[in-house]
């Protein structure tokens, strides 16, 4: 009897969670992962996820690893906690790892989308998935100012409250608007994120677009060394964990 | 004091409607506009649809229709009504019509999308407009089936039940699939449609692209004067009423 290491990505709507991590009498993906994995494998099982996701926010390709005792092979094990799961959270590519796999230690990268509406009307159809901030932004002054993201620096800036003490050093590799029929997507991959920052950068670059901030004074707000300065962020609807990646064999 | 018709195009989440026409006590898209617009201008107000759409179908692109006797121009017209509005329910592009304008009788071609899900599993963010089919269809035995569509014909066989002396002759312009990303898309365009058609055509190329009846059976049950010899309809909420178009200068 050896336990074995199975890894998986999940996708969810963050409508319903109170966030990605577990927390006492609230529903979190963590939680509802866990609970599924339980009744699976009949004994408490651990799920940790690579990434953290505020209430609100959604995952196409958030990974979770946990432990089980199990003669299942991998896609059975996917198939039955997809039938446990409730409706608003899956896994796929269920995969046995490395026994020593950790979905946020070993992540290489992470990769966000935020979803801007700018039609001038509402958008049923999209109210649970983009931020409706309608038409005028200038996507150009946004996308010079996002490229100034791009790098290795402190991003204490754009970040949420931080404890004390823990580095806001991180790598953005990739910062770019497109847009796509009437919405405007914000592609950012980084090494890590710090809390909220997505967000925060979205919130500070549609005020940008909105020409009430140039990318010069967008630049200089980044270089400010207290969290929160970036201003208010943008709601987490529109936000969704993107993909993780890890080295060559854990790739999803 | 003269009444003005407007025209607006409607989007709606058909998940909480009991269908697009009145009916008492339930709730539908007429109602919901119908009572935004008795509160925009005092009175009551007969609001007419283009096209009718089952309880759980979406729109895109319907079209409305109502007279006001008012001093507001359309632009304002529109603002007022989404604030009105509940969320999952928009009008855009309101527009002064020609007095005599009918959004049913004017329409020339309708054109609905069904989205079919394909990977093998749930895709939370997306259970609310696609049916999850799964993998393995055969795409190119379903396209092939769905040519025989095209052309003036008796659609009979792919209706629902039909009032008797009904014509059921109506012309396909267009009826083809494609790929999205793990979608499946079909598409399809017509002067009008019968009741349930697009979902009974829906189900039955379903079953071609599950090898259950072939490219010929298909055509054969198109052939047949029974409503509903198609067997059962796709489910409504991968359904959408992508758009209707009318002649130069009543176009969306």
């Amino acid at each position: 009897m050896a336990l074995r290491r199975f890894a998986a990505t999940v996708s969810y709507d963050g409508a319903a969670f109170a966030g990605s991590q577990l927390q006492p009498n609230a529903r979190t993906v963590q939680g509802v992962l866990e609970e599924a994995a339980q009744r699976l494998f009949g004994v408490p099982t651990r799920v940790r996820l690579a990434g953290r996701t505020d209430a609100g926010v959604h995952a196409r390709g958030q990974v979770a690893a946990w432990d089980a005792d199990t003669r299942l092979d991998p896609e059975t094990i996917g198939r039955a906690l997809n039938a446990l799961l409730p409706e608003d959270v899956a896994v796929r590519c269920v995969r046995e790892t490395d026994p020593r796999f950790d979905p946020r230690r070993w992540a290489r990268r992470r990769s966000y989308r935020y979803t801007l509406l700018t039609s001038p009307e509402r958008q049923p159809l999209l109210r649970r998935v983009a931020w409706h901030v309608g038409p005028g932004l200038e996507v150009a002054a946004m996308q010079s100012a996002a490229e100034a993201l791009v790098g290795r620096r402190d991003f204490a800036a754009c970040s949420g409250p931080l404890p004390a003490g823990r580095s806001s050093v991180r790598t953005v590799y990739r910062a770019a608007w497109r847009s796509e029929g009437c919405c405007l997507l914000f592609e950012i991959e980084a090494d890590a994120f710090l809390p909220q920052m997505v967000r925060r950068i979205v919130g500070a670059l549609v005020q940008v677009g909105r020409g009430r901030l140039t990318a010069e004074q967008f630049s200089e707000l980044l270089r400010q060394a207290t969290p929160c300065s970036m201003g208010p962020a943008a709601p987490p609807h529109g936000l969704c964990l993107w993909s993780v990646s890890y080295d060559e064999g854990y790739e999803q």
